[in-house]
């Protein structure tokens, strides 16, 4: 493993040019005269250190990154990462969402969403060995529950440790295995977030794309028991004090300044192969934005804007509507590149590489054709996996399967559960059932299952599941009356839209299952079989691909490492480090995106109707030019939202954007429509991410919300 | 009149912030030191000097500008300058407007459209007193007539020199008039235009529209006679040769540099009253938008793509399409602009300052109500002039009409008939006739007729037109398939869509009208007293605003001239000058329009669909980097289309762009859409013409058209 460390040596010279790359802390040192010229000012190796600043301040929200910004356990992170959490607390009566929210004291914050956590990241180490010894000639399946087992005896060593979270991430496709222990903080509260005309301002229309006027932006604060550790909700619990916190810029910076973020980064794909390419583009994008789109359209039919239905459908509707937008950018993009041409050409640089040595040949030879088959295989039923998958966004069908499971899952000793059925998973287990009652409206989840059936219908016979067809009576030809007749009554007849009676079958045997008059349970008994099944399948194609795809890898890399190319590997949610500068591009020839958006282009913006209805004293101060001490010269303005290169991608959502002194200048929140594609393939000219400015965010605290006790709360820094 | 002279001068000092202002070529020499600082290399004084270089070789197209560019007469115009030439010469087996046209010979070179003229400007005269003389207490139509008596004594006195074409221009409404001697060329004739796919490279989906990456531009050639005189199309004639073409730079510009053009600008407003303003933008545009957007529709579906009857209609459906897309843009950013406030709150300050003085007071303290009055008298039957207005676009109707109003004007004593009527219209009125064989469609004329017909009948009661609705048979209510048929009967029985029967009637009498059994010439019998009647009306009340409007242009620019501000006429389809330089602009907050656009963003923008189906080689071409000779380092590529701050409107299109030694360095031929409503007041952060940049033009010919023969026949210089 050690060429890993040495590519990254190499790659530092070359990845100047580019800002490519999404570091693994322990890599940064190596690049220490690199990051120094570019711009960081405090030692390269210090970002190595998780216990140490500026690290330490750098949190995960699981599925968003944060950061402290006080030594009370003040957390900022994205407006849309909150999302949920403001919903949550959300009623039409008192709606959070619409008006904003402000504690002014400790006692006035809220708890967030039921879940809610705070992951303070404390060690990173590597486990390749562990988690490979004994592996021996394993293969498929076998293979897959070697390497399960191996990651859940390290984790279940590593949790130990009482208030820690550990997991065991793979590194290019199982190349290396890291084990990462986290302190994880479960009562956590809202403190403060602006009204969506400002947090979401521009809305699902201005996603992904610039110039943005977007202040997302929100406030959690974590809290622990009185003795520090972490603790469930408590009127006695009390702030946590973290070791480090990020100072905040009111300074913010210039085109062309260094920026670094850390984060929490969760995929890319980067290395995939040309037919891995080719499916999810020519299939599996246009495939997914169909049904997403479809999936918006029932909701919104369903649950009219204004309705208490619609509000607990709206962070569903944000995260199917950000995705529907990203595919359709990612479709577009792969449409006008040569995206697959170039893979494959690539894969035959490769390969001709490989055949010029005997031993090459003999270790590497036959990756990529095993590869290929595996993926043949794994596509063999996606229309009918698809339909299954987005079935996993409806409330009661999942819920029922997962507490079948469960009652199956609990015969078994600990060690041997399924992931998310260990005991170790029991909280959150709770917590996604009580979740589900500001989550759920039966009117809804009965159209779009209905949707989802239908189309399930309607699919060739091969790809029917037998148990699911005689289940809700669907035969040869749709009846599709008939089986609305037949969700009707599955919804009128469950128990399982009320949160105790969910809680309640957390602790019931498989026989009370399989004794169940409750039809969504009857449901789940009926296809249990039918589901081990399939999963027993898929698991023995991932258990191949974990073995074949590392030597695939192992390849490539010593490949790119001898054309001096840089290397790091593909985002898979922890934490990583991109480096960059502020920069606009050129979205198209004769256009260019300027570095930063002004406060005057949200009165440009402005239609009085949402997502363009800014607060109408926001447009006051505006229009008064009352930039207060966040205007700048030479914009003339206050910043809004910025340009960086930081290679980024969803998961760094909230992410703190850092000067050269680990000072927050931004809040990274999104990446521009061009470079969605850049998780597939990096493109030094369109690989743009945006930021909320610093300077924005704290202009509308001081002057629009008047957040002086959170202002008085930071430190900030000039 | 000296005023207006010193407020040139003042003018010279404040425009330099703008680059506002088309000025009048006598304005130039008082403009000089700024000039000069601007960057304009050339005597200013040279440039009011109508006869030499280089404003001899700017020529005027009735609609256009172009310019001389060889000592041969050939002439370089926009594409769509000269679209009515390449259609009227396409069929669908020989279709020039899809394929492009390149003589190769003097003797391959095509006549243009039958009516196409070069006008050559050798002399502008201040008749202001001349055309005032004599006018005493005359008021509306009196006054009118009068004026215009006036204008043709003029005219038929400049006009006593053969070949010559002479029209008194009004200058602020009626302060200031000028007689323009302007040399007639009548033998055109198209040398080359390239495929519709670069000349008309992103068609109406671009139009007004940046970034921009049209190839608009095409070759004319003019003849005379062998005595260097004009002459109508022979085979005889000879190339006209004039005093001076332009060289042609095969350098360019770079950003920052200065420009100017020399043209033929149409109309501006910058100068109209609140009430006028209030009426365009919230009556007018609305509703000649909606009737644009009508007719493109009725002749697309009549007239499919493809047909013959789609060419005939093509030139006319890119003015509809046009001049809806300038509406549209005019109404949008009407509605985002306080410009009905600023105009009001100017004119308050005018009157205002008008009441600090008693001589003022009784020289302007009426002119903004009686112009007021007229307004609404010309507003009342609004909705029924419009749409008498559209059907001037349609052929048989006005043909008709058209006929025997000739036949009724010739019964009167030259000098007395009505402009257009008179002896020296006849080539013209002749030319007009013979070319609606290329223009005219009877489907697509009855489908369009019958759509504004049915819009009138469902007017008022009290803007109906007895003679028309009985003519019609249209009735309270409207019976449209009654209509339609009375209709299917006009078409099928006249005998107007033969070009000798229209040549016929040029001939005849009134008696010889009157007993006419054609349907449309009846119908034109039948409206004649009421033609006549409403002619009236409106020239009475045209005649009080060419009383009224000078006395309050009057006030407003002695107010101008007191503030500084800069002082030229709103443009009137005379010779101007703007200056300027090569710039780009922020189109909304965060984004840039680069000045240039590159060879590279027609491949992006290409979908191998029209409009963006840029010819196959030129695409290789590009793939390939051929930039040959006009390649240029900072934008690495051959630079396509470029924007200025110059300050022009319609009808500047193809006015030659030259640097500061004169040399054409572009064609403009379009504003940004965010500057179309720079007509009605000018935004200097806004304002930005678009040109073709002379070395695309030379890229173009050099190597995709392989037009040796005219590269050879210019000036090219470095």
């Amino acid at each position: 493993m050690k060429r890993w460390f040495l590519s990254a040596v190499l790659a530092a010279s070359f990845g100047a040019q580019a800002d490519e790359g999404m570091w693994q802390p322990h890599q940064l040192p190596a690049m220490a005269d690199e990051l120094k010229a570019k711009g960081l000012e405090i030692d390269a190796e210090s970002i190595s250190k998780l216990t140490e600043f500026p690290m330490n301040a750098v949190i995960s929200l699981g599925g968003c990154t944060a950061s402290f910004v006080s030594p009370k356990g003040l957390v900022v992170t994205n407006h849309h990462c909150a999302y949920g959490a403001i919903q949550y607390n959300s009623t039409p009566e008192k709606n959070l969402l619409q008006d904003g929210f402000l504690a002014r004291t400790f006692a006035d914050e809220l708890p967030a969403t039921p879940g809610s956590r705070i992951y303070v990241t404390e060690a990173v180490t590597e486990v390749t060995d562990k988690v490979q010894a004994g592996l021996g000639k394993l293969m498929g399946q076998d293979f897959y529950r070697g390497i399960e087992l191996a990651e859940k005896s390290l984790v279940a060593e590593c949790e130990k440790e009482i208030g820690y979270r550990c997991q065991v991430y793979s590194f290019h496709g199982g190349l290396e295995y890291y084990l990462v222990k986290q302190l994880e903080i479960r009562d956590v509260r809202l403190v403060y977030n602006p009204a969506a005309s400002v947090g979401k301002y521009g809305g699902d229309i201005d996603n992904w794309m610039w110039p943005r006027h977007t202040g997302d932006f929100s406030f959690y604060r974590a809290y622990v028991a009185k003795d520090g550790k972490p603790a469930d909700f408590s009127t006695d619990n009390v702030p946590f004090q973290p070791k480090s916190f990020l100072k905040v810029s009111a300074k913010g910076v210039s085109e062309g300044d260094f920026v670094m973020v850390a984060g929490y980064p969760g995929r890319t794909n980067r290395y995939r192969s040309a037919g891995e390419v080719q499916n999810q583009f020519e299939w599996a994008y246009p495939a997914g934005k169909q049904l997403r789109e479809g999936f918006i359209d029932i909701i919104k039919a369903t649950a009219p804007a204004g309705s208490d239905e619609r509000i607990k459908y709206e962070s569903l509707l944000a995260g199917l509507a950000n995705y529907a937008k990203n595919f359709t950018s990612m479709i577009e993009f792969y449409g006008k590149s040569s995206m697959l041409a170039d893979r494959r050409a690539r894969e035959a640089e490769l390969f001709a590489w490989i055949k010029q040595d005997a031993a090459r040949e003999a270790k590497y030879g036959q990756t990529l054709a095993e590869l290929h088959k595996l993926n043949i295989r794994s596509e063999a039923h996606r229309e009918r996996d698809i339909l299954m998958g987005y079935m996993g966004y409806t409330g009661m069908l999942p819920t029922a399967r997962d507490l079948y499971r469960l009652a199956n899952e609990k015969t078994l000793p600990d060690m041997q559960r399924e992931p998310g059925y260990q005991q170790r998973d029991m909280i959150r287990f709770k917590e996604s059932m009580e979740r589900l009652d500001r989550r759920y409206a039966p009117s809804v989840d009965k159209a779009v299952l209905l949707d989802l059936l239908e189309r399930y219908a309607a699919l060739p016979g091969e790809q029917h599941l037998p148990a699911l067809d005689k289940a809700l009576g669907i035969g040869e030809s749709l009846d599709a009356a008939e089986l609305a007749k037949t969700l009707d009554k599955l919804y009128a007849n469950t128990g399982l839209g009320n949160k105790d009676t969910r809680l309640g079958w957390m602790e019931k045997s498989v026989a009370d299952f399989k004794a169940s008059e409750d039809p969504f349970i009857r449901l789940a008994v009926a296809m249990y079989d039918t589901d081990m099944a399939l999963e027993k399948q898929q698991k023995a194609i991932e258990g191949e691909l974990m073995r074949v795809r590392p030597r695939y890898m192992d390849a490539i890399i010593a490949f790119n490492r001898e054309q001096g190319k840089p290397v790091y590997a593909d985002a898979n949610s922890s934490l990583r480090v991109s480096v960059g500068q502020v920069k606009g591009y050129s979205p198209t020839d004769g256009m260019l995106a300027a570095p930063f958006t002004s406060l005057e282009g949200i009165v440009q913006k402005d239609t009085g109707v949402a997502p363009f209805d800014a607060p109408k004293r926001e447009l006051e101060l505006i229009k008064q030019q009352q930039y207060g001490d966040f205007g700048t010269e030479s914009l003339g303005s206050v910043p809004v939202n910025f340009l960086s290169t930081l290679d980024t991608t969803g998961g760094n959502s909230g992410s703190p954007t850092l000067n050269g002194r680990a000072e927050l200048v931004g809040l990274l929140f999104d990446g521009v429509y061009e470079s969605i594609i850049g998780d597939w393939a990096y493109d030094a000219n369109l690989n743009r991410s945006i930021q909320l400015d610093s300077r924005y965010m704290l202009w509308v605290m001081k002057y629009l919300d008047e957040a002086d006790n959170l202002l008085a709360e930071m430190e900030i820094v000039n």
